[in-house]
Formats: C-alpha cells, structure tokens, sequence
C-alpha cells in the first residue's frame, strides 16, 4: 500500500494538486531532537525551480511537524510531516483531461481504479517524493547521531556523459540545456554511497539489504535499473576476480581488499562503504509533439504545456539519499530487535 | 524476517545440512487443484546435477505436500511444502568451519547472529531457493489457469557472450566447462517475461509492481542488478525516443508501439509483457586457491573442497520465474481486494 | 504501531493539545461517495459538550479531508484525516507536569519512551479516538452502501444500571449526576451490534472475526473486558444447550434457532447478527483528592482541575461503531482477495 | 492471516487429521538454548487424554524441531516444530461428512472457502493449538532466562463451580465427570498471571498490550470472553476507587497499592502482575442428540461419535500461558527496537 518499512515506517499521502502532500513516521525513537530546519534542508535540494538546469515551477514544499514533536525532541509516537500546495495550475492540466500522455500513469490509474484524477498526475506526481525526502531527513539525522553513518549521491551520468568526480559536469549541464531548448528530457544514472554502516544489516532470504535498498530506488518514479556493487558489469568477472578477499587492516579489523559486493555480502552489510548505482529514463513530461490515444480511443496528438523539467537528476539525488536512509533505519531498528 | 508477500505470502525456512527445507504458503485460493508433479517439474528444473554444466551434487529434492490440499484441491489453509536433506556431506565443511570464505555470508552471518552454522552456508545456502521455486509453482498454476499469464525466463548472457534466441548457445556451454576446469566461476544475465498480465496489478509509490519484482530477484542468492524495461541502456534515449507510443490495435485494445517501458507504468502493469533483466555475479565458491582470513582474525589460505558449479545460470532459470509468479500472484490478490 | 487494518488500514497520529488529530486511511476502494458531513455527523456524536452528561470542553472538531478524495469520491488513494486542535489549555496541565496521575498512562509512557508530553495525557488522550471515528464512519457508509450492514451500539450499564430498551435511562442519568457532583467517574457497559453480515467473514486460527473485533474494543481507552456472545455467562451452559440448532428459514437461508455464539462460528461469521459487550472502567480523571506520586518520586496529592466528564459511555458509543466497522471492512476486504 | 505476532512471529499449518500440524517462529532471538524437552513438556500438558477428565484421544504429540537450531542453540533463522498426526480416525468424521455439526466451524469454513475439509474438522480443530504451545514454549524459556517473566494460568472456574486457591476442585472433578457421563460438556473460566513484566511493554493507541492479549486469548478455540483487571466487575466502581494509588515501595520502586488495571496502564505494562481472565464455553462436540441441517439444507439428527472431551479447560491452561507469552515477547522485542 502507501507505506514503506517494517518497524520505521513511512505512510505517504497526497496528490500533486489536492491540498498537501506529507507522510507519518512511525517508529522513529524517542529522545532525537528534530526542527524544521533539519528537514528544510534535504527538501530544498529537491525543489524544482533551485537552478538554470531544473524546473521553473516555484513551490515553496515548507514543511510543517504537526504531532510526534514535543519541546524539539521526538516523544515516540507518530510525527505528522505535511506540506500544503500552492502552486496548483489546473488549467495547464484540464486541456490534457481526457488525453492519456505516453510514458505516464494516466491509463494505468485509470483502468486500475476506474477513476481519474487527471490535476498535474495525480498521486503520481513526482511531487509525492517530497513526503520520501522529508522522512528521510529525520533517518539521516538519527544515523548520523547514533551511528556515524552518512548517505551521499552524486550524477555519475547524463544521457551518454560520465564523470568520475561526483560533480556535475560543464557538459552535462550544456547537454541538459540543449535538449530543453528542443522541448525533449534526458535520462542518467545516480551513484550512491552510505558509509560507516556496522556490519550486521539486514536479513537473509528475502529481505536482505540490497533486496531492500533496490525496491527502495525502484519505488522512485522514472527508475529503470538498480545496481549494487559490481553490478551487470560483474558478470563478466570471474569468481577468484569477484570474490573480495578478507583480511586484518591496521585498527584490526575485517576488511576486504577490493568491494565488488558493494558493501553487502549475502544481504547483509559487511562494513565497507555500501555503493549502487540507480538509472533513470528521461522523464515523460516533454513539449514535443506525441501522437496518443484519448479516453475515448481515439487516437489525438499531445502537446503538453505548463511545466517541464528535461532533467530531474539533480531533484533526484535527495530522493536517492532519503529512500537510502530509510532502508538503513528499518534494518537497525529490526537488528537492534533480533539480536541481543 | 523471511516472509514473502502480504496476501500471497510465502515463509521460507530450512538451511542446507539441517533436517529441511522448506516453506508455508499462505492465502492460496481454495479449489486449486494442486498435485506434487505441478511442483515437482519446476524443482527438477532448479536440481543440480540436472547437465554436464551444473552442479554434481546428487539431491533429490523430492517436495512433499503435508497439509492445506485434501482430495487434490486447496482448500484456503496454509499449505506447508517440505523437502528433506539427503545429501549432507559435513566433512567438506568441517575443514572450513573456521575459516570465512571470501564473497560468502561467512563472516556477516556470525557477526551478526553472533553465531556460526558452519555446515554447507546453512541458512544463506543457495538450496534455500527450492522453497521458492516450489511456492512459485503454485503461483504460476493458478495464474495460468486463472488468468492465462505465462513466465518465462532465459539466459540471455554468460561472461561476455550474449544471445538473442532465447537458448543456450554451443559457446556459452564451452565457457562454462572452461571455467570450471580452471576451478573458477562465471556469471551472467537471465531475461524473464510475463506475457498476458491484465491491466492493473501494481500500486502507486512505494509497491511498484517493478520495485516488488526488483527485490523479488535482487533477494536471490548472488543477484547484482535488475533492469525493467530499457533499464540503464534506456538512460541515453530522450523523453521523445523513450515514451512508447499509445494506440488501438485491430481488437480494439489499448497498446504502445514500442516497450520501452517493459509492461509497466507509474508503478502498474499497462497490459504489455513484462520483461526484465537480473545480474548474477560469479558464484563465489571456487576450488581456486584464495586468501582470506579465519575467525581468530589470522590470514590463511583457503582451498574449498566439495561441491563445485562453475555457473548457477541454468539452475537459476526457475527461481527467476518462481519470484515473478510470487509477486504477481500477490499483487493480484492485492487489486482484487481494493478494486470492485 | 499507531496502523489499525492490514488491507483497510488508519494509521493514527497526534496528539491531544498538539497541532492536530487525524489519520491517514490506506486501501479504501475507489468511487466511494464521500463528503465531510458523512464523517462529522459521528464525530458530533463522539464530541464532549454535546449533553449535560458529557464533558464540557468545546472543541469544534471540524474534520478536513486533505488528500484521496477527487470531485467528491475516492480515488483508491490514501484519504488524509485531520482536525486542528482548538481548546488547548496547558495551564491546567502545567500543573501536573510532574505529576504521575493514578489511573493515567503518565508513568507508563514515561518510563517507556523517557520523555514525557505532559499536556493533556499527550499521545493517551481521548482524543485520539477523534481519528478512529473519522475513519469508521467512511468504513461504515461503504458497508451500508455495498452490503447493507449496519452498525448499532447502545449503552446497556452505567454502574451498577441496566437497561434492556438499548435507551439511556432516568436513573443512569440521575447516577451520572450524582457522580460528577461528586468530583468522581463510573463505568459501565456498551453493547454493539453488526446486522446483515454476510457469511465467511473472519479467519480461521489467529484472525478470528470475534479476536479481532475484541482487539479493535480492547484497545479503546478505558476499556477492560470484551464478550462475544454468551460470553462470560455462557460458561455456565451446558454444551447441549449452548450449540445454536441449524434449520432452514422460510426464505431457504440457513439460519441458527439462538444465538449464543454472537454470530461467529469458528471464528467466521455465520450471518447472524454479531453481539457483543464492551466493559468500560470509570475514567481516570477525577476532582476527588487522590495519593499519588511525581517524578522525582516523592508522594503528593493530587487535585485535578480542567474538564472532568463522570462517563465517557455516551461519547463511547460512535467510538465503538467505528471500530467495529473498521474490523469487518478489514475482513471484508481480506475475504474479497482470497476467494475467488 | 496464519500468522500471529509482528517480531516474534508464529506461522501455524496444518489439520487434525492431514499429515502434520506445527508452526514456524521466525524472529527468535540467536543464541538461546533450546531442546525438545523444553518444548515437550507443555505439549505434554495440553495433550488430551493426560487424566480422567481430559478426551481419551491418544496423539504422541512428539514435537521434532527441524531447523533454526544448531548444536542445541537458536542460530536467529526459521524454527520448523512439526508433529505428525497418527490418531486418524477418519472412520468417525466420515458419518458426519455432510452434516453440519451445531456450534462447530463446518457451515461457515464451507461457505467461505467453497470445499469441506470434513475430517476432525480440518483447520479448525483444537489440534491446531499445539503448535501455539510448542511456539510459545519458546517465548517463555527466553523470557524466564533473560528477564525472569512467568506465566501462570489455573482454572478459576468450571460451569458455576469457582475456586480461590489455584487448584482445581473435587467438586469440578465430579462436575466434569457428571457432565461426562450425560454425553454433554461444561465450560468455565481460567485466570492468567504474567510476572516480572518490565514496565514499558506495548504501544499506544491500537496495540495496546491488554488489547494484543485479548486478541490472543479470543483467538483460542471456543473462547467467547476476555477481561483485564477488574473487567466487567469494575464497572460498577467509582474512579476513585478504581484507581490505583503509586507509592514508592521499600525498594524504592514505583508500585501501586491496588491492582485494578491488571498491570498494564493506558496500553503499557506498569510493572505490577498482569492478571486476565479468559471465559470458554461448553465445547461443541456432545454426545447427545441435536437437530441440525446437512450439506442439502436438509434437517436431520446428529449422535457424534468417536472422542468426546467434556471440558477442555485443563488442555487449555497451558494454550493460555503459552500465548501470553507470545505476546510479551513480541512487545519485548519490538520495544527493544523502538527505544534506546
């Protein structure tokens, strides 16, 4: 249903042109001292509209912590995060009404629940994620407090262009204005890494951590792939390549020489930096001209107004921390209560 | 924990030298008519020793059906599947019961659990996968004779070779024998599909039916990476290139010209067969020599004996399409209790 | 957690002199009719300060639907519940700040989470039943709607007063009086029907229609005791007088001769009407002088100010409506999935 | 669904008279020891045929633990417990085969699922509930050796025959055996005590643990009643008697002089004796003649045959201690998660 995580658990509502978006977090411990500020942060990374290169739209995504919070301190019991939504523009959506735009969830929701909500997607707004990246914040801060653990993700690539530096580079940033100057997305890959994760981390069988953490990013909207680790290129790898070797470093502790299991080995963390990958498609929403269908099967050409955003990348990169995080949280809360 | 599915719920339990293994499927339908063959055909499928190029371990994995079917048919209780172990060979184990084996659960497993079941990889053995392969048959007869859907998973790529005709070709199998004279392993890509999914099954935001089958294949033993659609490939496409295309084919029904997006939109399949990619890293055991270190923290040499399958790929297969018929059996039960 | 429902599921939040009250109600089906006053004619009914019985504090209790209902029905997305706060008065409760009061969750909690919301019994107040109402009541009018069960519940005992005519007495009023003149509370005993449920709700071993719907009472505050049926006097039966004797009803349907079982057999409705009773204690708050102890663990009296209701059984009732709703919704929906 | 408990998981299967009946418990901490004999002897105690008040059906009941324990220990995987059933005796059930037998689960198993498992009544059997106490022989070896917690349940009350001292009468002795000899059954109430409990267990609002205790409870076969504490008695309380007063004890321990919450304080255990009552009825299978209706709505007479067991209170003493311990121990675990 609309809520992820088995003990720290994360309940999403709204649409994208309804009154709010926000989420409950259930289960965060007691006793952490939380603000807003804390929380504005990571969703101001994730606005639209924060450079040349994402969206102009202007929401404002102020936060507001309406239970769950007493004298700035976590109490235990369900934090209410919501968002009210200001910049509804219904008109650029009425005109697409009664159109299902290619490569969204129009027909789906439709045929799925025999009703539309046709306002800027409906539920399927990429603006849900704000819910994702708010209760992010607040794992991220535990973590970091409690465990020294810290989640960062970069652009590894857009379209064709890679960097090797986790910075954006001059290139992807000309190749982003171009094909938004011909009203088209691109699509790319983000890296992410959490360090100083304990080893012990997840379970076996099925809810093992890298299991856990690709849901988590394929649950993103406009993801295609995931990889941990050594990942499709891996395959062509030998085993006595593959295979990280152990061994005692300095501080004694275990260590493996190479990381090609990405941090997890048999879906439990093994203490070494946790590494994936996450591809997303170019995004749907674009000015060309596409032929399409109608809700009355007839075939019409789209051309979308309102906003577009050729690339959401960079909006992407908190989304990838924060779903990171509450995968991690989840599994120290359950570890925390299977092993004495 | 090691429960799979909400509505289709699968509890896996059993570890490779114990007495079984085994699983209790729970919230089948009842009337099913379900009969050890229906099971039995898929786990010979998953057997090793099955050809020259799989593991010469000798089990014979026969399943038995010890409650929920009477006279043939379910009858909506759990149904408990349960195959003893037959062929334990401790002694092989014995030798390496100090020892944490690189690429291995070895050393998270003890680490965490504080714990070691030194014998055959115990829980995070690949024989835990005969439970899912026998749950999975379950799922996929009832979905065939349900709904007519159809799974069907290949091996798409060994090492570097790749095909494109959905078999096994002469120099993937000349790799493997390869690999497995030098003691080494080799990895690899399987392709599945799910052909007739209706309209539908999936849920918005976090249960994607894309996010369920990606942790649904990312939980199996030595899977690296998951691909729908045009996965990582799909990153260097445009908005204009990658949005399939809506029409009304000559039956009248809704379909895209191309699929890039693999059968699913927003998170719900859109009537298109699904169809996906999984990365299987080199199994990890290789008779090869290795270092690695031991559980009193010194190096030492590593020279595994036993068992040795230089490519789990074809044993493989089943379990791919055992995990899909598992995620869109529940995912249909799921749309059955919230749709009218 | 604070999730009621595994396919019909309110998760609750808030506090009671926080922001807000609310829940986020998950899996309700799509096109259901809904609109604020269908939700606030029961919450009017559960407002302290509708009658001289009831408490005096006016809260308005305005119920706003945020999110998941489009052009007045539901979309098959997450309704969004939620009330705003009015009538908070911290300084009656600042004085109790450091008071563990008798009867009260004060230590409980405290002890549990190490902080303590000391305003208003925080996360433990009454008023978070608010939420459970809200969303009973869209449970309530899908039921009536598409199946034609209804919901009655009445007050059967206050003290040591019965009623058989399911209408609050002369003397339960007289008693409820004299108590608050008193500065004292009484209990007494609500009594809940379900009319016209459908045979084959509920499951077998854990989930038993009966097991869950004394859950759903038990976890109202104030309540102490659940029967289903013949319940605690039934023990005194003999079998042969306590089986309800089958026979076939004039319009063919089968129907039982008594009614001991309460309408669940086996766990499973039988289509019967389902009885049952509800104990509820005197509530905690009371004007009376009382020995207790605070925080720093010396003895003290304790003279409550603020409001003081005698007897919640009058706002009790929609309350225990609404959870016995939420109970066959669940189940209903449950039922819906599994059979075909 | 068969599933009872959140992290300490009990997934029951099986019928009376299909292979087995046994569970899995998965979420056992790693690390305690455990044997057969540990779980053997309160199998032993709720076996029929231990003394002449109980059915003379003569099961083994001989538990096997198939997997999760290693060299004696818990490794944190899966435990499989599996008895076989050998007493089949399916000659008797097949007379009833198309009968539905007055206060039994056969009308509404049969409607709900659309088949009829009509031997011993299949899922529905009291036989299932030896695997709830094989399940919770575990809970209570854990709880007793980590946080000295004990269980305790005694009959309290047979028909209108009550005791005081724990100790089952000689008037209940003839009572049973009267009522015996009539072919006819007789009901009563078992007092449940659970000592050393931490405060701190159960959560807010909805798992409340007096609510997680009576859902426990209610679901135990032929269980139609439930009280915490005072119960329906306390109802006719004042609140200022009702409320127990805190006091500092000699040890310096928050106590309370009265225990009229039966331990548990606004959902939350506050350190006292947690004390329940559970009422049974009369069980169902009589030798006596009933009016009833066959599978084609047909009237007929039914004269059980086979065993017949006129009280089922002392078998259900030990069900009702081990699933109070399943549900402490799922509250220690996930309050051990929460909270820091």
């Amino acid at each position: 249903m609309n809520t992820f995580g088995q003990l720290f658990r994360v309940t999403s509502f709204g649409e994208s042109h309804g009154g709010v978006v926000g989420c409950v977090v259930d289960g965060c411990p007691p006793n952490l001292k939380i603000s807003i500020e804390d929380i504005q942060k990571d969703l101001d990374r994730r606005r639209p509209g924060q450079s040349k290169i994402t969206s102009p739209r202007k929401e404002e995504d102020k936060i507001e912590i309406l239970s769950g919070v007493f004298e700035g301190k976590t109490t235990g019991t369900p934090i209410l995060l919501l968002a009210w939504n200001k910049d509804a523009m219904p008109e650029d959506y009425k005109k697409m009404k009664n159109i299902f735009r290619p490569g969204h969830a129009d027909l789906t929701y439709a045929v799925k629940y025999g009703i539309r909500d046709w306002q800027g997607g409906g539920r399927a707004s990429a603006r849900e994620t704000l819910a994702r990246v708010a209760a992010g914040a607040i794992a991220k801060k535990f973590l970091k407090e409690k465990l020294r653990i810290e989640f960062l993700a970069y652009i590894e690539q857009v379209g064709e262009i890679k960097t090797k530096d986790k910075k954006i580079t001059k290139e992807m940033i000309e190749l982003i204005e171009k094909v938004g100057r011909e009203g088209d997305s691109v699509g790319g890959v983000i890296r992410g890494m959490i360090k100083n994760v304990p080893i012990g981390l997840g379970e076996p069988v099925f809810d093992k951590l890298s299991a856990d953490l690709g849901k988590a990013m394929l649950s993103i909207p406009a993801v295609k792939g995931f990889e941990i680790g050594s990942g499709f290129e891996g395959v062509k790898m030998r085993g006595s390549q593959h295979n990280d070797e152990f061994f005692i470093d300095k501080q004694g502790r275990i260590r493996t020489r190479t990381n090609n299991a990405g941090g997890i080995l048999g879906g439990i963390s093994n203490g070494e930096t946790i590494h994936f990958r996450v591809a997303f498609k170019p995004v749907s929403t674009i000015k060309k001209k596409q032929k399409t269908i109608d809700i009355n099967k007839k075939e019409v050409e789209l051309e979308a107004t309102g906003r577009h955003d050729p690339c959401v990348l960079p909006r992407a990169v908190p989304i990838v921390e924060a779903m990171a995080a509450l995968v991690i949280m989840d599994h120290y809360l359950r570890h925390k209560a299977q092993n004495l």
